[in-house]
């Protein structure tokens, strides 16, 4: 595994293995990897012949009050991890690398982000968007793996490649789950032990969701109460949000139809739990 | 010469060529093609294996009242000027090929648009940009050829190449002149024969102006003034714009220093005449 840290040296590698028919798979990363990057990682190791991997914590997709500077990061055990994941390169540029001077541009993405978590994340888009039309340019993969525990920023990503005809294939990847089905996250550590007990219960009301619809359950405002009656009889936890809308589009939707999300988010003391389904009826 | 109307079949294409090896020079035209725009292809051909050129009337970029509808549009005889040029590929698209549905995001170009022509054109440049970024994705060019009698459009396109780490050289490439210095312009033919005998000086003004910089002169107010006094005196036009400024940066500058245009915009009854000269010193 080869780790590089400048743009030029990045785009010429690529450059190379491509034009030797080599097809490359990329996970963007702001590092600190756990077990959902390694499954985006085990992914394009299985479908592409070069896996790269970048780790930058991106300043552009912090909000003022966000934890741009207390973020986590450990580039030692990033490494050990991706290489054990069997990627190839890891991409390691540094702030001053990836944005030298002011840009005479910005990207401002105005679709699919006014939900869900993007409504109190002001801007945060714009700063994953401009980093994502970089970055894809810097490694010009063929695919690109992004995990559908955050499936907003999966629908930003799919607007972003659509607008710009980005040649690059995305791949959304299923979260992981533990085996009682809570979605695997960082923010999971925080849980009390009996909070860890209840918080299955956020993907089982979503399960039980999707089921109804499937059966021929039309009424969406009733699916949504009995999820929040669910989760609010069976768990401490408080809820966020509830919504159910098209997917990727993420427009409200009256009746079921075609491809569809339901995304909650829950906080059970200082940890907030997001999860979600996607569906098609 | 191949004409292409589908996004998918030109990258499909593209990709093929480049994994070949071959290199690619593009070209992004509106059509209707002139001498500066064959100077373009002539110059393509010289360094790259394969020329492609667009022609693509990008609504984008036209302003409320200005002349989308009725843009001039003639493709058999570009089909015909291009083939000549030695141009392998047309792009060819129709609105509904590059636009289909509302885009989910927005570049505004923020730095080197609000001087010279852009000042008048509000949102020219966004419309410049989106179709950029696309048409590169689209085409995958080695290298892009931009004309610099529109000096700050490749201004633009350098900001924006920089920005987001497109992998595709800018070639700027020169003014095509008459004989007697005139920069070539479809505009041309609207001067009168008297005017068509006055409009050399703006280039002779622009070289004087060039010469007395490098042979020492650095108050830049003064150097105006000197170019707006030639053509006031020696000419009947009503001067739109003398500026000066650093380069591709188009910041104002105090003193002559490293790379500046000077640029003028002129007019002759119905015709505005622009141009420019870029120096270092």
């Amino acid at each position: 595994m080869k780790i590089i840290r400048s743009i030029k040296e990045m785009q010429q590698t690529m450059k190379q293995l491509r034009s030797s028919g080599k097809t490359i798979g990329f996970v963007p990363t702001m590092g600190y990897l756990h077990e959902g990057h390694l499954k985006l990682m085990n992914e394009a190791r299985k479908n592409n012949e070069i896996v790269v991997a970048s780790i930058f914590v991106n300043p552009l997709q912090f909000g003022p009050n966000e934890d741009f500077e207390s973020y986590p990061r450990d580039i030692e055990r990033d490494e050990a991890l991706a290489k054990q994941a069997g990627v190839d390169y890891i991409f390691y540029p540094d702030v001053k690398e990836m944005y030298p001077t002011e840009l005479s541009t910005e990207v401002h993405v105005k679709k699919r982000v006014d939900v869900l978590c993007g409504k109190s994340r002001q801007g945060h888009f714009d700063g994953v968007a401009t980093v994502l039309l970089k970055l894809f340019n810097i490694v010009m993969p063929d695919r690109a793996y992004f995990g559908l525990k955050d499936a907003q920023q999966v629908a930003v990503v799919d607007g972003l490649i659509k607008d710009y005809n980005i040649p690059v294939e995305l791949v959304p990847v299923e979260t992981v789950r533990e085996e009682d089905g809570l979605a695997k996250s960082s923010r999971n550590v925080y849980l009390t032990e009996q909070e860890r007990k209840e918080a299955p219960e956020l993907y089982k009301s979503l399960q039980k969701a999707v089921e109804k619809i499937t059966a021929g359950e039309t009424d969406l405002e009733k699916i949504k109460s009995e999820i929040i009656d669910d989760i609010t009889r069976k768990t401490s936890g408080k809820i966020d949000y509830v919504e159910i809308y098209s997917y990727p589009q993420l427009e409200p939707i009256a009746k079921p139809h075609g491809k569809m999300i339901i995304a909650i988010a829950v906080k059970f003391g200082k940890a907030r739990l997001i999860d979600n389904v996607i569906f098609t009826v």
